[in-house]
């Protein structure tokens, strides 16, 4: 083995997942069966472009976690509460999603030859928005009751029958999420100097924030974030004080009223001196669009919520500051928003020669 | 910096983009602006259930090139085209696409800070298929004309006006395709045995051929694959010896009766000793539906060839052999055959009850 390796030639080797990069920061022993899709390692990109609108030297990266296998950030904490329901002799896991949630947590299961049950309220959600699920293999029953009433229905799932809780309360989610901090930092060699990251049931910011905190402590990173957390206007019970009985947003990834997370969410805050502020859904898709059409990202409306939170508040932004905003899923989950918020440029019925075609382009 | 890095550490610096990280073996300077989203380093993953198929301790990966920036390997090539197109001083790129290749190209051409134009044939696609290049900011005009029109007009844009044509014919785009031939190197420590690939327009199958050369050549490998070409079997000009007037699969990716590629293609399959084979959408359906629910895999139906191509002639394969399937795009571009196809295990109208839904779940 060659000990010099060059910058290029050190990532040439493959990407092991999460679970083994980070097995010494994580809750696995050697008898853990890892069961994994190589989640992690999703690129740090730069947006220069949004960050000239800011200016004094900002420089704004986005993690793009849409990458990952099922397209979302979702797989970085499957993968561990996959395997540690492996680890413990799971036949079947369950839980209760319409989203991201159940389209990893099928896969992860199906991939570990567990069984995969996702419960949702009946006539709650166009089939379409399950079909990611669906194909995984995960086993979906509408119960007639609303959404609380599926969460408590998988909760007594779990205490009376040997099916595991995938859903956010299951601790080892927070564990494998907090790895994307680990990938920051890493890339950066440092963190960053704010965090923008987009706040529904708070768990991401949460376990952000104990990746930063567990790196700092094992003196991998010199600094702590502040951390920025963006709640949509119509979903912002943070923001406001107090729960929402009716969340509205389009950014459905985040519409959430009653956040699981919340106190661990403004600790996190506090102690990083950051704060929570909310965008309303034009800003969502104001940043939605400069992503995709400036940077050529295209994410999940609520990931672009990270990204308008910190167009709104720029001006508290440090000068030369490195800013990291958080782009939770991939924009392919949800082609209707593009489609219907798109700056349509389609001109059809266009005459098949080059004169008429040039003129139409502005030769 | 420590010399001694371990497997996982020297991943974790972060990715430069696979022109960085390949260009030594690319015909870029540096004085090249390169046009990069951070693609390529996609994962490389073995799918076990699947190998236990073929038995005879035959082990199978993939390449799930579905995580690409835009959803496709179509990055790998827009990458080079775009950085190259900027170089030479483009201001507007064109293509005639509806798919994979018009939202790359406008994604890179707009990060690239230049005008996307896509050519469609008038009426031929729904808005749908388009959405993520028009959120990208793509222009697309549809013009009274079949897709060769659409070409030609294409072809005539960029040889009388300052616009760059990145459809196939852009020599670049096959350099910047090769890199994932590295990539399966670096991660395998060699060449496998197999390279199972779909086949449409013939260019992936001719870049991956050109890559495995050059990095035997440079000594990065010990060996060549044998190249697998699979085609399906409505739309299998190079199987039968002669194009497709009207090519029909539902595996759209490939649907193409007069490969661009044809004689490279052929050229790559006899030096490597491989073959072409054709599949039928069944085969293709049976192999899209066991990567998603066998494997955690969801990857479009073209894609899904490579593997049904690898189960047709399984028998083929020698014991113990490594073989690589190549899945080009990512799963969520096609949610419309995921519903249609999937093993749908919905049930609604279940009482709210733990009783009642323990015993739809068998327990």
């Amino acid at each position: 083995m060659t000990v010099s390796l060059s910058l290029a030639e050190s990532k040439l080797k493959s990407w092991p997942g999460l679970i083994e990069a980070y097995r010494a920061y994580l809750p696995v022993t050697s008898s853990t069966p890892v069961v994994t899709l190589l989640e992690g390692n999703t690129p740090l990109i730069p947006i220069p472009a949004i960050a000239s609108l800011i200016g004094r030297q900002v420089q704004v990266y986005v993690k793009f976690d849409g990458l990952n296998p099922t397209g979302s950030f979702k797989d970085r904490g499957m993968t561990m509460a996959i395997s540690k329901a492996k680890e413990a002799g799971a036949k079947a896991v369950i839980c209760a999603s319409t989203g991201n949630t159940s389209a990893s947590a099928a896969a992860y299961a199906r991939r570990g030859g567990m069984r995969a049950f996702v419960l949702i309220p009946d006539g709650y959600v166009a089939l379409g928005k399950l079909a990611q699920a669906l194909l995984y293999g995960a086993e979906v029953l509408a119960i007639k009751g609303n959404f609380d009433r599926a969460l408590a229905i998988v909760r007594e799932m779990a205490e009376n029958y040997p099916v595991t809780l995938v859903n956010s309360v299951n601790p080892y989610r927070l564990e494998g999420q907090k790895t994307a901090a680990f990938e920051v930092v890493d890339a950066l060699g440092d963190a960053p100097d704010w965090l923008c990251i987009p706040v529904g049931n708070a768990g991401n910011i949460t376990a952000y924030w104990m990746g930063f905190c567990q790196y700092h402590q094992e003196g991998k990173c010199d600094r702590l974030p502040q951390m920025m957390g963006f709640q949509a206007a119509g979903a912002a019970p943070i923001v406001t004080g107090k729960p929402v009985s009716h969340p509205e947003t389009l950014a459905t990834a985040i519409r959430i009223g009653n956040p699981a997370s919340w106190e661990k969410a403004i600790a996190a805050a506090e102690a990083s001196q950051g704060g929570f502020a909310a965008v309303t859904d034009e800003e969502i898709l104001e940043a939605y669009r400069l992503l995709a059409s400036q940077e050529g990202i295209f994410c999940e409306p609520a990931s672009a919520a990270s990204v308008a939170g910190m167009l709104k508040v720029k001006n508290e932004i440090p000068t030369g500051a490195k800013v990291v905003c958080v782009l939770t899923g991939n924009g392919l989950k949800d082609p209707d928003t593009a489609i219907k918020h798109c700056h349509n440029q389609f001109k059809d019925g266009v005459e098949p020669v080059l004169s008429a075609v040039a003129e139409v382009m502005g030769f």
